[in-house]
């Protein structure tokens, strides 16, 4: 263990402190349970009494977390001489207890209640692709935000009050930093892909995949790399996601018929995420530091086994053989073509989650920058749809003609969640550091993974990321895990020579 | 709704009390969540982080509970005009206070954990058919629940406390009293039925019977009662079970391919259970009058079901055609040959949940009496074992060889449940009196069985029993449902007609 101070008995107050958190942890992870199962197996009509328990359990956590006595606690140990891991528990304590503190009980549960009737408005607007049926929630979720934030802190850009949400140790700035790199590359690599010649093997997995197959097979993903069946399972969520504590991480996927890769890529996706829940430390269960970190650095784990991994050829090397056995049609298909298919950059999609590896960034972007102006004021909801086809025009040359397949196509903003999307991009940027690190430390990835060997790759990410939970803030993270600051350095190479190769582009 | 006076304005008290007591159970029906999760869902290793939320839950429950402020909010309505439905709340709010604030916390914690104990000291125990390994545990058992009884009532049979923990409207002394005119009757039929010459179709569903096509039988079987999907779903647990809210109600079973019958009757059971929850008035989720009233009341609703219904002859002339559809093996099999297989009595049956219809209860009554002993001092915990055998062999016939398929078959004492047993007898004896008293209030339920028509049984059990919640206590819900105060006279008669056609005894 890393602590730079060595460990020292524990004051009173600590444990008093630890004992209230745990109680409110797993009061959340009961929420998070609920929420799996509402997802995965609840029937349609629980959803009254549903949204009633996970309301009772977040006003429950909420009236935990700002007792007096947790402030008092985190006063009279913020003066005390704490070791390295108690100072974290109590700044990470300090971090949230402060958020929920400042903002009034009423204006929580009034955004909790326009988001869930943001919800089905969202629905219908999409359904009936009418913008102006999400718009007047819409406007109401971005100013009740905007309260939400000058609470929080009324001397600061909202955005950024927002954004601490998702990535409290992540300064906006640079993040913004990392966006505009990342578009700065991407925007003509993408121009130049279009412009290019090659034919990529993008029609190797046509044809019609069951479902049971497919579950099949991607559980056989799961396998080979590595999943404890012990502690946790695979199921079907129309929106996949992964969930859970590093007792029972679970997760899921989603299928469909004619995208076999689609399923898989989704599935080891979540199986990034669970390894980083899985890779905390069982004794620290309920306290910040068995706990993961940010947003940004858990996408970075579910990016890295998806891209670095899951769509090397390395892992068609490894992978293509029990693919085939799952669906001898495919047996003409070579690991090159299977990488081929994996890879290819969409032209012509307007749909963020069903993008790329490199198009996914500019949907992203275009998010980013109209929260941003959507919170600064600059942008006004009614204009959002136009702004936003516009922007698609700008960065990727399409111009969705729906809001259906435009602006109404996520959920999130019906959640009241402004600043949650640049963690996705973050997320990538940082997989690729990481990965080349590992690969710095433990030798030839593509060979191990050639192999059907990941036991170097997990112990690395646990040993410099899962272990930690919120130990270190995420920079600190990073730079203990690869020597650096957190840079979109190797992204940017990662990309260039990868889709260079692919597309034989002049840049690369 | 019948009630005696008319609804009047609610003070201002009786909604802060509601509020109160909803947020409470929604903290319990999370809980319940996590129950089924963990029995039907969750990964071998789950149980560590599982434990804890569940401990949390129960913790912060408790917390809600005790509050001074309901207490004070009781003593205020207590004192307040109110009408019916408001004064039956508040008498159930009370009764639980009650029991809550004046169990010692402490007292609380350790029956908790030592019932944590106690469960793998049991298992160990059952699997090497060593009562000396599970003796201690359940000494301690036995002295924590003496004294939690004292708590509640230091003037009482702490036996008759521990009881009211399952069946607060029922007086133990009712329930000895059904309990002794069932056995009275039942080891004489049962010793006839030994003596008969009648051979049964016993072996009318013999043979292999796989798993999947079960599972697919027992969907018909909910469909054909009317299972509304939309409002559950069917998995399989070792120990079935049905658990929920009248938005979810979810019925678990499980299957042996040599026992289909086991599977189906065992998911009928649930699904009885699951009807009286489904049946408790939505508008009332959250407050007793929207939960349900005692477990004897519960289990009439599912063996009403499972006996009245599904073991009929009328069942099998409706159902047979869709079982022989699934195993077309049986086709030779007549409903009347599967009515017999289906009322079999196991003369050489040492285990309670695979006992018949008869033996049953006599597998209660010798549980009931040990208990009861036990509780008083009467009986030592290490003369347990002997006692259990002696009784077997006296109302039964029979005598255990060995622990494991003796006093250590179930699982109740390792959890500190003294006084639960009795239900189940209970609820077959109301069963039989509330099928009784439906036919007569909507004529031929047998014809209506044959022809799949639930309809007219379902509406009465919902209009009569379920939605009226903990409305009324268990008597006065009897008598206005039936018109007759609880009686085992028709279970008795039930049973005589019943057993004495099958075996063609003297007595009937």
């Amino acid at each position: 263990m890393s602590t730079e101070t060595p460990a020292t008995e524990a004051p009173d107050a600590y444990h008093d402190l630890l004992e209230k958190i745990q109680r409110i942890s797993n009061v959340q992870n009961a929420a998070g349970v609920l929420g799996w199962d509402q997802q995965v197996m609840m029937p349609d009509e629980g959803t009254p009494a549903r949204s009633k328990q996970l309301s009772a359990l977040s006003a429950i956590s909420h009236d935990l977390l700002v007792d007096d006595d947790i402030g008092d606690l985190l006063d009279e140990l913020e003066a005390t001489d704490l070791d390295d891991e108690q100072a974290a528990v109590v700044r990470e304590v300090r971090r949230g207890y402060e958020r929920e503190v400042r903002v009034p009980t009423d204006l929580v549960e009034e955004i909790s209640s326009t988001s869930s009737e943001a919800l089905p408005a969202w629905k219908e607007a999409k359904a009936e692709d009418d913008f102006s049926k999400f718009a007047p929630t819409l406007e109401k979720l971005v100013e009740l935000k905007k309260q939400y934030a000058e609470h929080i802190d009324p001397d600061r850009d909202p955005y950024e009050v927002l954004f601490e949400d998702f990535e409290p140790c992540l300064s906006l700035s640079q993040a913004e930093e990392i966006l505009d790199e990342v578009k700065a590359t991407l925007v003509p690599m993408i121009d130049e892909i279009r412009e290019s010649d090659v034919d990529l093997a993008v029609d190797a997995f046509e044809g019609t995949f069951p479902e049971d197959e497919q579950d099949e097979l991607v559980r056989d993903a799961l396998d080979v790399l590595g999943y404890p069946w012990e502690r946790g399972r695979l199921d079907v969520a129309p929106h996949p996601f992964s969930t859970g504590t590093m007792f029972d991480a679970r997760v899921t996927t989603r299928f469909d018929e004619s995208d076999p890769l689609g399923a898989l890529f989704s599935t080891v996706h979540e199986f990034g995420h669970a390894t980083y829940t899985l890779g905390l430390p069982d004794e620290q269960y309920g306290t910040p530091l068995g706990q993961s970190r940010d947003l940004s650095v858990h996408e970075s784990q579910s990016r890295l086994w998806e891209n670095h991994v899951g769509r090397s050829k390395a892992f068609w090397d490894l992978f293509l053989p029990t693919f085939t056995d799952h669906f001898p049609e495919t047996e003409g298909v070579s690991a090159q073509q299977a990488y081929e298919a994996a890879n290819q950059v969409y032209e012509d999609n307007f749909i963020r989650v069903e993008a790329d590896e490199l198009t996914y960034h500019l949907h992203i972007v275009i998010r980013f920058e109209i929260e941003r102006e959507l919170i600064s004021g600059d942008l006004d909801v009614a204009d959002v749809p136009e702004t936003w086809n516009d922007k698609y025009e700008e960065y990727l040359g399409i111009r969705p003609e729906t809001d259906t397949e435009g602006c109404l196509q996520d959920i999130h903003w019906s959640y009241g969640n402004f600043g949650y999307f640049p963690t996705y991009s973050l997320g990538s940027v940082m997989a690729a550091q990481l990965y080349a690190a590992a690969e710095d430390d433990v030798g030839d990835l593509d060979g191990q993974i050639r192999e059907g060997d990941f036991d170097a790759l997990h112990e690395w990410l646990t040993e410099n990321i899962h272990r930690h939970g919120q130990r270190y803030e995420t920079n600190e993270l990073v730079k203990q895990a690869t020597g650096e600051d957190f840079t979109a350095d190797y992204f940017l190479d990662y990309v260039t020579e990868k889709y260079g190769t692919l597309y034989d582009l002049d840049s690369a």
